[in-house]
């Protein structure tokens, strides 16, 4: 295992620290728990917590700030936050408005967002709570029950974010949310295993020139392995995926997520992105926003997503609102 | 050969076509050829030009835009462009003010950049230069005479880019160019190495668990291979190496750029800046910014530079200054 770390037991509590270390102005840390919540405080808002296990950087310790995430829970590499670090989050960014968890679809987690949930109702907190599930490779996984919460979560944060930053009530940031879940898809794929530093060496093994299609981000099955593709054929077959699950017709408007998982040069990203842009060409869909980089990504995961969200005027206006945060600033 | 694209012929080509694709507010490609500009066309101001080989990104074309660079120079993957590239952006981006070329220093690069500054002065275009040798691993290397400039270059295009965007006059812009290339060092290392498509196989090879320190960008050798050590470890010594060559004492000002080779989790690149941080404490030295992530990549490759920039007022003014770019927004 090759790995700039010091000791797999405290890579979460270095990275925060480190994260810390360079956004002071952005963030800071719940001090005593896996946690990052705006260097600011509490603000007068609806409060949004987001996190998972580590592994995903910049998600989601690098989305907290102005017109996202309130706070971000940082379970260990690929395993999900416990109920009391959720509950310390929610707590701490709590405004008096309410706080909406936005949990990625793997069973632990929802299961341990919901008791912290419960916890923060027993201290009189309003929470709420949506699921993302965005990835169209496969129903049911190695950790999940229905479809997997994968790079599209981006678009609840971005946008229930800006909503909760425009006043929105705690239903209504809730409700917005809850279009975005029903409009994004994505999938993905891998050339390439990554290791948990703790495992100490892959957690599967890829012939030479075979890849997997729909891999999760944990390196969860796909669909399918095969013989690696020409990045136009891997392309059109990740669209033709999400066109079959979301209906989108000449004059549609979406955004596109191309997202890198760790290890993907950003050449080839943008290689992948110019086909993405000629599909929806093709397909007369106009694109309002375009993310190309390494967003979600699975350690050092050679491989891309795709996510699109359909747009409507009201996800929009809120995706292309102001944002402040370590990895994402428009 | 594990990659995400269609052709290596085709690679630049369809990266420019995607950045496009993806950015088209930010930048547009100069018709014809391999070069990258600001969107709305020339500005009323000096422009900033830079470039070099492909594989970087998103060094060069990701900081065309406000605030940093006017036009992007990209040649064949590790490859220098040629004269006549780099002279159609200068004529593309010359608004009357003049135009500085920003160069890493790569012999080739250096002689293409030159020939085609004589180019366009012959057309009557003010044209200036720096060369940037920001790298203190070693002396000459291979395709280099005297040091070679890698990360810190990015410094060169904030800095000098906020002076021409807040009307410095051609020599204002090359003085504060010149005063960045002064005062910034830089020194990285890789756990692996990278595969120039065109090629089809690694340009070197490294015994699992070991790694090479001053590694350049297109795997030029370093200073020594050794067997990998703690990630603080690591950082120490490459520190050590850029206190060895610059004047820092308690109470300068600094800032800091950690950052990744392609290949690099971005959990990695977040443990190594916290001890960054904490050497900067331990000497009672100030960071100012601090950015992490992929700046200036080698496609794939695995590793981390650090650079550091001692600033002063003038310095700390214009880094921290706005700028609106497809790779860096501030």
């Amino acid at each position: 295992m090759k790995k700039i770390i010091n000791d797999p037991k405290n890579v979460v509590d270095e990275m925060l620290k480190g994260i810390v270390a360079a956004h002071p102005n952005h963030v800071k840390r719940l001090e005593g728990f896996e946690v990052l919540v705006r260097a600011q405080g509490p603000t007068d808002k609806v409060a949004l917590v987001s996190g998972g296990g580590s592994g995903h950087e910049p998600s989601h310790g690098g989305f907290v700030g102005k017109g996202m995430l309130d706070g971000a829970v940082a379970g260990a590499v690929f395993t999900s936050p416990t109920p009391d670090q959720v509950y310390e989050a929610v707590k701490a960014v709590d405004g008096g408005k309410g706080v909406l968890l936005v949990i990625k679809n793997y069973t632990g987690d929802v299961m341990n967002f919901e008791i912290a949930a419960e916890m923060a109702e027993a201290d009189g907190i309003k929470v709420e709570k949506v699921v993302v599930n965005d990835d169209v490779a496969v129903e049911d996984s190695t950790w999940t029950t229905g479809r997997r919460g994968i790079a599209g979560t981006l678009f609840v944060h971005k946008i229930a974010g800006a909503k909760a930053e425009a006043g929105g009530s705690l239903d209504e940031v809730k409700a917005v949310a809850e279009k975005v879940i029903t409009n994004v898809r994505s999938m993905g794929m891998a050339l390439s295993p990554c290791t948990v530093p703790a495992a100490g060496k892959p957690s599967f093994t890829l012939a030479e020139n075979e890849v997997e299609i729909g891999m999760g981000i944990h390196g969860e099955p796909g669909t399918h392995r095969e013989t690696l593709k020409t990045a136009n054929e891997i392309v059109d077959h990740l669209l033709q995926k999400i066109f079959d699950d979301i209906s989108l017709a000449a004059d549609d408007e979406v955004a596109v997520m191309v997202n890198g998982l760790g290890g993907t040069p950003t050449m080839e990203l943008y290689v992948a992105n110019l086909r993405v842009s000629e599909v929806m060409k093709e397909k007369g869909i106009k694109i309002a926003k375009t993310y190309v980089g390494n967003y979600m990504t699975s350690l050092e995961m050679a491989g891309f997503s795709i996510s699109v969200i359909k747009l409507d005027a009201e996800l929009k206006e809120l995706l292309l609102a102001e944002a402040n945060t370590p990895a994402l600033v428009q």
